[in-house]
């Protein structure tokens, strides 16, 4: 690969630890991370903290500004290829040509159509060098706001909290007594990154559950949406999420199809759809196949409590047993945890690496 | 405690690794092993092969005396408490008095009635040193034993493997594409320890499963039991269990109390009956309160089959969610191993400490 240098990778991966202290906060726009780097030092770096604040490059800029660093002829590292579109703030692009950065190096491609032509065309031809270093977790860190981006609907990622005789626990955040605090903070942390989270009827009325974000730091996470499936719509008035003070934030879709509902979010800008069950809510995502991603937490806990699973998971639905890309599998505290792609999921990024990260 | 030395503990989790080469091997007797120690020296050792052969205080004498060493004066580290009465062979004890042991150390009691007296009361009255350096590993290796022993019913050990849909495998051995081989591998060690195997008529007719040990040294192993729980009776004429080389070890027992199914393979020498599944049969075996130990293995795998669940797992039949005590967890290949053991089976032992192993 042209212009291309051994020590790309560890900067990519300084650039990329900058990009996650804004993961969750920046919807609709992607979590990024940048830094530039002069005569082999860091000089800047900087990480898009919410929508509306400046990007990651216009921060790491300002940063090396601020050491009275100039950037003329420095490379920027930055975890997802520029912006060359107005948004709330000009292209990022215009900043990088103004401030003659020399090189500039990108982490995961941004095929956002509103940028046309993209960074990767658009630099080179300003005389400005353009370089892949792709990391899987910048990839992995903007999933949902690429699946919202290109199909309209946001990427699923599926929680599901079961004890050792297969009983499900809907709200493993809410049902106190399934799962130990490592397991509820981490369920905490997946609603962090979630800008939806969808529950049945059925969970709604039995658990009333919040699905507010505890036990962890909120920072300037936006709630939410809480979104009940329902197919008559009965629903008690006095549901925590009619009534606490995100009841804005909650959406009940009756009797609507789940290709509408994640449609509907999709319009909502929500990019990383959580869905937490109940069993009913879960076999309906994973027939269908919208379920990209599952996070398990695992109980050493007999319940006794049949899963409300109304419509029996059947193998005629379903192809034939499908397993998890490459699970990682965790202790937490007493409870274990499961973490893996579904292929849906894993295609998708792959496809964005190969349509979007050949160029340059 | 009395006669105890510093390097009792070392000598007796010797003689726990002899007694553990004869695991599942030994019913109706239970498995132990033997070293003998004089001057600090090991000069023989033994274990209990399988019933009919000689007991492993005897194997280790007759050791020592091929080394040419007298045991006159030794220390026999046993892990468990000699037998004082007549079986197949003379009672250990005997050997004991007239081969002039010095010391006699146990690793866990022997509450068998037939003892009566134990050898705890007739070592010491005939001037030889008793003391117990009592390991939870040799208690926990003769559960089977001890359980049967005392109460006329087996040891119940429930296997369940599961994948993270919730989705039951009653034949994890059998299944071959819901675990990865370490796991099935460990599932049939689980049947060596076992004198019964019982699963579900549905398991039955739907699996038609072998229920025989394979993937691991079957060396002198019984068949077990193969029992399968029935309400109508009527099962196929040309399942497996029927036909193969063991068909006289399969019982179908129609209609019967779990209570009586127990008691009755207790009368038939089953120590240790490992359940299988479906999941009706470990909804009624975890209802009735008669499991104490599990083993679950997991699967990062969505199978999208309904547990053949007929009878639901119902909170009013079972106590308040409980836990397994101190679990442990594992990684078997791509699989999850969780083993503990039930309130019920933890006491139990427990109880055995406290009853038969306090005078001494």
């Amino acid at each position: 690969m042209k212009n291309s240098f051994p020590e790309d990778r560890y900067w990519m991966k300084e650039a990329l630890k900058c990009a996650l202290l804004g993961e969750g906060l920046t919807n609709p726009n992607p979590a990024v991370g940048a830094v530039l780097v002069k005569n082999g030092e860091l000089i800047g770096k900087g990480y898009h903290s919410r929508a509306g604040a400046a990007h990651a490059e216009i921060e790491a800029i300002e940063d090396a500004k601020k050491r009275g660093i100039s950037v003329c002829g420095s490379t920027l590292y930055v975890t997802l290829e520029p912006c060359n579109s107005w948004g709330k703030t000009p292209p990022c692009t215009q900043y990088i040509i103004r401030e003659k950065i020399g090189r500039v190096v990108a982490g995961s491609p941004d095929p956002n159509p509103k940028n046309n032509p993209r960074a990767v065309e658009v630099l080179p031809s300003m005389g400005i060098s353009f370089s892949w270093e792709l990391l899987d977790e910048a990839l992995f860190l903007n999933r949902g706001f690429y699946h919202r981006v290109l199909t309209g609907k946001p990427w699923v990622i599926a929680k599901i909290a079961m004890a050792i005789d297969g009983s499900l626990s809907a709200g493993v955040g809410d049902e106190r007594w399934i799962s130990g605090l490592p397991a509820r903070t981490l369920a905490h942390k997946l609603r962090m990154v979630a800008d939806g989270i969808l529950i049945g009827a059925q969970t709604a009325r039995v658990d009333n559950p919040q699905l507010t974000i505890r036990l962890v730091d909120k920072r300037y996470k936006v709630q939410p949406w809480r979104v009940i499936l329902s197919l008559s719509g009965k629903l008690p008035r006095d549901l925590t999420l009619f009534r606490d003070a995100f009841k804005e934030r909650t959406l009940v879709c009756v009797r609507m199809p789940i290709e509408m509902v994640l449609k509907e979010l999709g319009s909502r800008e929500v990019s990383i759809l959580l869905v937490e069950g109940g069993a009913a809510v879960l076999h309906e995502m994973l027939k269908e196949g919208c379920v990209h991603e599952i996070s398990f937490f695992l109980s050493a806990v007999i319940i006794g409590k049949q899963p409300l699973n109304v419509n029996p998971y059947s193998p005629a639905n379903l192809s034939f047993p499908f397993a998890l890309v490459k699970p990682s599998w965790e202790k937490l505290g007493e409870d274990i945890y499961c973490h893996g792609l579904l292929e849906k999921g894993s295609k998708f990024l792959e496809s964005i690496r190969i349509e979007y990260a050949s160029k340059g």
